[in-house]
């Protein structure tokens, strides 16, 4: 285990392209870190995203920023298909690393990161941003109280217009911010223990642009994710079915982004009700009380770095560690092998998903 | 082939349930048909349902209704069940004959109609309802008139709070409509080829109560179904994304049913943008402009109840003839024997899709 | 005091034009009531209201309606400039008297059916059918029980492309619906006393197509109507402000007509507050938690008509009473001349507003 | 005139309050401007809006800040009491500047201001933001090229929790954004003539906290402005209404902010339509095609600054000058007259509209 840094805790991130400036600017606001450097190989491009004023050194080398003794954490943004070598290069520096979703390019490149970052007592966590919202972490606390009663379905969709990414498919790219939700919100006693993908191109792109993910869950329990490029308009939204209650959470509506009803259905055959309350029924739009709770607004993002201060400076796990990055990542390559034959279930690894 | 029935069209509703007192207001608000009889098993409920004001005739026996030389068409709102033998006695007594979707309880059965019908030059209509709502009627146009260009995807939801049947799944009941407007609206040379079921219980119901159906269509798209009785809010949304154009149907959007969006998403690959550009694409809503077309507001049923004395009149197969019934009984039976065998793909068969 | 009616009591509607089918379709549904006549000038658009399977007579004669001796009561729908002679002739019948909104072209007219109902212990009742919806009976409630505190403002808009009349307008066309559920959901110790009116016609319709009505409340409330025959969007909404809570009401949203929120500002200035906490609150949505009640689905008029049947039966006062007619009258005559005075604030008379 | 500034404009900011932030973030990322200072009496506020990292200067002198040879414009976010006196030692030190609205605490200051500015040759500009969105800046490029036709009316509605201010009322603090849109949108031809205001206090804050504003147009059209602190939802939404189109502003609706519908009302009275059309008119949403054109989004201050620039660099008066300022105190300054005169309808005066 290393000693604890200094607080504030320097750090360093790593890739100025689309993510990096949001990092930039939250460890900027952070009282918990220093931030000493932006490293992009395009060095121009860092400078532009630090802007005019600014007094955070650029580089285009990443061995000259790792050997910075005041550097005691980096925050990782590049491509995946890099994230192993980076990260590696990180933690063999002795530095704790944090890691734009996914963790890496595939299961066994993240396992390596876990196992690395263990033997080194260094914290390795999954920039899961998502889970951080004030509306995600108000839900996993939800399920864990109780509110919901006993799991049902979760369904979730997350389609807007979108860049159709040159190197990964939609399920890739949009795809881990559900599972990591998924992950987050779960109670410890129920885990995803099959998934199967459907998806379709549609436009040529040469990978699909729409997917559906299955998800079976340990409790018989049903998970299902939509995602996709093509639609015009943007959705966002997740309904979770419980024995109590049900949480219809819309990430585009602020004003209302949780909305927790009351059961509205009960298992009374409708053969037994009168032909009139049948009707009513079916014309009604629900039948219980619904409450919006109220959310502080919080940027994930801040939450999500006060986080990694907490994990480093405690040294205990980040809620978005390394594993809970291994576990999207092993849904990930199982719904690509379900993807590639039609439709099939495919089991995960229980040792996977532990 | 009979001869054409003297105008109006004596008709008889049989069953007084559930959807019966609609096809009841329907057929009186017609000047096409003139209503004769209303047969129910329970004639005080059939009483109920015309009230204390009508001329019409009540009757617990099919045999005397279908005896009435003045009765020359039924409308069948009985259970599923009883669809073979209600509408094989009509169609034997020489009666035209409407049925409440699904057509019959098997695809078997329900060939046992068609073929009927055709031998004895009657009409054979099934009342799937939401194919003469204008927005279908609209979606139907724009599709064949390739304001779309080719077909990419559709997705459906239709969830809400619903009664959970005691003989069937939230399969039979809710999906008829989605794919019965699916075989409406798609241009003929394109096929649903194979399809995908999986589904949930969830609350002990001893059958799913909620379920997500797949399907391949033969031009390569793929057309999703969610269908749900447990979900608090109602959602009944259709996307569906064409080369063209997409198009979003929110049936509970009174004001803007249908939003035509022009294309908002380019195969360039965002590697191909400046990072800027790209932030501006991920943040921004949609790129093309968005057209909501008027409709006039007219009731299905009525425009249903007009397509039936058309087919009558001129011999000619309803919009919605038995064989569009057939075609969704051989997706429904397909989906049930992938649920049952935990989401394989089920190939369809041709000549049972023609 | 009239003798009670046999029960059912047999009804006539006066009036086949564009409200008269609703309340044929709700005599007819409910079975306190026989509806015995429907009576209009123009007996064949009667005729084609009732349909051709219906049992209830048709006239163009009033007397004769009025002579029918199993007739007890009428419904009037014909045009606010006839009220004051077709229901004084019913009253002068000795039948009891159910107006459409508003109860007579104006105060004084207003006034002789109230007193000649009063002088005959006749029922004298003014369908404002919103009030009998179940959001209204819920807001009636809600502030009844103090659920909202003490009451600060109230805001109601009613715009959507509407027909513009010829004889009246937009104020005596639509500012009758807000002004009546005004009087009925006002608690008894708050009443208006005063009322200014701005309007604009635009498009040369000769009178006012959009109009702006503030009321000042006897308690220092003020409240606020929007009228429009112009808007393209229709628009159904009001809000309650009291000192505890707010209530939105959101006609046009059957999943969610009414939401209640917690209080959602303090007194505190935000001179008090540091620079982030007031950035915080003005970027937040709300800051209460938010419970839209469930409520059941019942269509006001069958609620208008039940209480029609227990005012009659019981010969107490309907909860819309010839007097509450009387006071929205009163608003509507300052109104108009406060418009004519381009905007004066008008006094209402105490006496008539009792 | 002075001569021009070298590019780019030394800028300074004073006032690190609620809005300083904003404008020192976008002076920052605009390369027209270097942004030398950030003034404000508390220095240590003032340097934590930098943050740890930036090279900008903080001062709490102003007379330091301004007698800076590298200063050419200043940007000031002070409280409107305190704007003459900076505003005019800026201007007297040669600078240009930018006011936050309003322009200052009176019609007369904000005229010495104009003056001050006039005979210098100096750019003063008033930050009226919401003139810079895509969404007003596209209506009034829709009003100016004739699409709506002519302007029948204009409704528009800015509520939410707010903050209640200790030295402002409702209508000071929010209708300027509306009163500076409305003199933005409005073609030249067109301006107000007359202003009545109607509010309340109700929670005893001294000060109204509800207001309702409205305007009479030269050209006979309304506008109306409804400013609320007190509503539990935000809404912000304005209806222009014009002979040929009615335009729909929903600020909050970043997927659809705009919709243009066609013509939905014809002067056609209903009583010339027969019952059946009528009814249909009634229950119809809307009879027109909508179109939402596409919006790119952009931070309005973003535009804002640059037009501040370009003012400066050209000599010629911003699309918000202080002329426009000027008239926006002109109409506050004659509904806070209105309100304390219980709703008198106060005329303009022309030559301070000019």
């Amino acid at each position: 285990m290393n000693s604890q840094p200094p607080a504030p805790i320097g750090v360093a991130v790593v890739g100025a392209g689309y993510w990096g400036p949001n990092l930039v600017r939250n460890f900027q606001g952070s009282s918990a870190f220093h931030l000493r450097w932006l490293c992009d190989l395009d060095v121009e491009r860092a400078q532009r995203v630090l802007g005019d004023y600014s007094t955070v050194r650029v580089s285009a080398d990443l061995d000259e920023v790792l050997a910075d003794p005041d550097v005691h954490a980096v925050a990782i943004a590049t491509p995946a298909g890099t994230h192993l070598p980076v990260a590696m290069a990180a933690l063999r520096a002795g530095k704790h690393v944090l890691v734009e979703k996914p963790l890496a390019a595939t299961y066994a490149e993240g396992l390596e990161l876990v196992e690395e970052a263990g033997r080194r007592g260094l914290t390795l966590m999954c920039d899961h941003t998502y889970c951080y919202t004030p509306a995600v972490l108000r839900i996993r606390q939800l399920l864990a109280d109780g509110e919901l009663g006993e799991l049902h379905f979760l369904d979730s969709v997350r389609i807007n217009l979108g860049l159709v990414q040159r190197d990964i498919d939609v399920i890739w790219d949009l795809a881990p911010h559900d599972l990591s939700i998924l992950d987050f919100v779960l109670p410890p006693s129920v885990r995803p223990i099959a998934v199967a993908a459907h998806g379709a191109d549609g436009i040529g792109a040469g990978r699909a642009c729409v997917a559906y993910l299955t998800l079976q869950l340990s409790n018989g329990a049903i998970a299902h994710i939509h995602v996709n490029w093509l639609s015009p308009v943007k959705v966002r939204t997740a309904i979770i079915g419980g024995s109590k209650r049900t949480l219809v959470w819309d990430d585009l509506n602020p004003s209302q982004r949780l909305s927790l009803y009351d059961r509205g259905v009960d298992v009374a055959s409708p053969e037994e009700l009168e032909d009139e309350q049948r009707r009513d029924i079916l014309v009604s739009y629900r039948s219980g009380d619904m409450v919006a709770p109220a959310l502080t607004e919080r940027e994930a993002l801040r939450t999500m770095v006060d986080e990694y201060a907490r994990a480093i400076t405690t040294g205990t796990p980040a809620l978005t560690d390394g594993r809970s990055g291994l576990r999207v990542l092993e849904i990930l390559q199982a719904a690509s092998r379900s993807l590639a034959e039609g439709g099939t279930m495919i089991k995960l690894d229980e040792r996977h998903m532990a």
